[in-house]
């Protein structure tokens, strides 16, 4: 069943360059956009990176196959270039089918974790 | 009166694995879906459950009375099968007649448990 | 300027019993509905809160004058009657005009407290 | 590529007026509105507050070029006058062409900081 929009945007991003002494995985401080797509086709997103002081970033592609979710780690880009640390920034998500986009952080830079989740902006 | 949708995706389900030691029923790490039926007739709800790797799971089955509310627990449900823990899932809630969806969670992995909430992208 | 929408839901209420030890107003758990009223006309609010097992109560009656906004805490309804403590709820906020909601809850059951906040559902 | 609203609505403005002892400008108390401008021109901003007891106070003006974002504190604002610390207000802001804006706030009065994030309701 397709549901979504496929412009989506999210414009508070920020990873902390710190996290918890020793953290496996899970409690890393990372960003995530959490992307479902509940379509019967494959989505194609492309990923547009912005930024307080020079030019946007990207695009970065990934493939969300049909009835799948893919919770993207924005730590984990790599290419055209990784995500700088502890720097504002922003992101635009375009698919080629509807998808639903969801924001959240997880933030490890104090001995207790602390949490944020939104839903992005469609359009 | 009714207000709402009739379809919710949550693109972020994910259920810690691990509580506080000792933790009761309101600080086990939890997530939920919390509904609201504001209407005058019986809402019979679908939740269909997506994953990274493999096929979707469902549908799970409930009815929300009329003019009531309800707050799910995705780490209740049963049937077909249990949401597993510590894995990335997405959801998608249907209902035949209009409803607010809003999704929380409750991580307890901490010692100082975190909260987030955000509304459910309707359509 | 008027902005907004004349209904709005929060599916998900819950009070926390309990606080930090000793916590002043600001730290004491609450939930509130954060109303904006932006436009030139005096907002007349009707609250309505919808229970998991019994019947709806209210409407809570409130105003919110042009141009102002209104923090309500749901703690500090009183008429027709208090919200009980520890115990899932859902609210519709019914507006003669339009407002904008959004939802909070500061949790200071743990000794560091949590804070959730999210736009309202409007319609 | 433009997306957005051109209004935009913050109703739960709060900015806690304590913070860690010795804590540095990122785990300062604070609250953001966090502004993606992805089109092509400048986007020239105006923000109004709104306050419970007296008369809004406005507009702050400032720009975010062309693609570029601009996580806004409120802190930082002085012109006409400092936003007051523990004190309930709420922000309209109002764009002449298409932005996203997201609402964010840091609060460290704790030993151990709490973080909340929603989009803004955009009109």
């Amino acid at each position: 069943m397709s549901i979504g929009r496929t412009h989506w945007a999210i414009p508070e991003g920020f990873i902390p360059g710190e996290s918890l002494a020793g953290a496996e995985r899970p409690l890393i401080s990372h960003e995530a956009a959490c992307i479902l797509n509940a379509g019967a086709a494959v989505a194609h997103v492309a990923i547009t990176l912005y930024f307080v002081h020079r030019d946007p970033v990207g695009p970065y592609r990934l493939k969300v196959p049909a009835e799948r979710t893919l919770h993207l780690r924005f730590n984990e880009l790599a290419d055209p270039e990784p995500v700088p640390r502890d720097t504002d920034y922003a992101s635009l998500i375009v698919s080629d089918v509807p998808i639903v986009v969801q924001h959240s952080r997880l933030d490890s830079r104090s001995a207790q974790f602390a949490l944020v989740s939104t839903m992005a902006f469609g359009a």
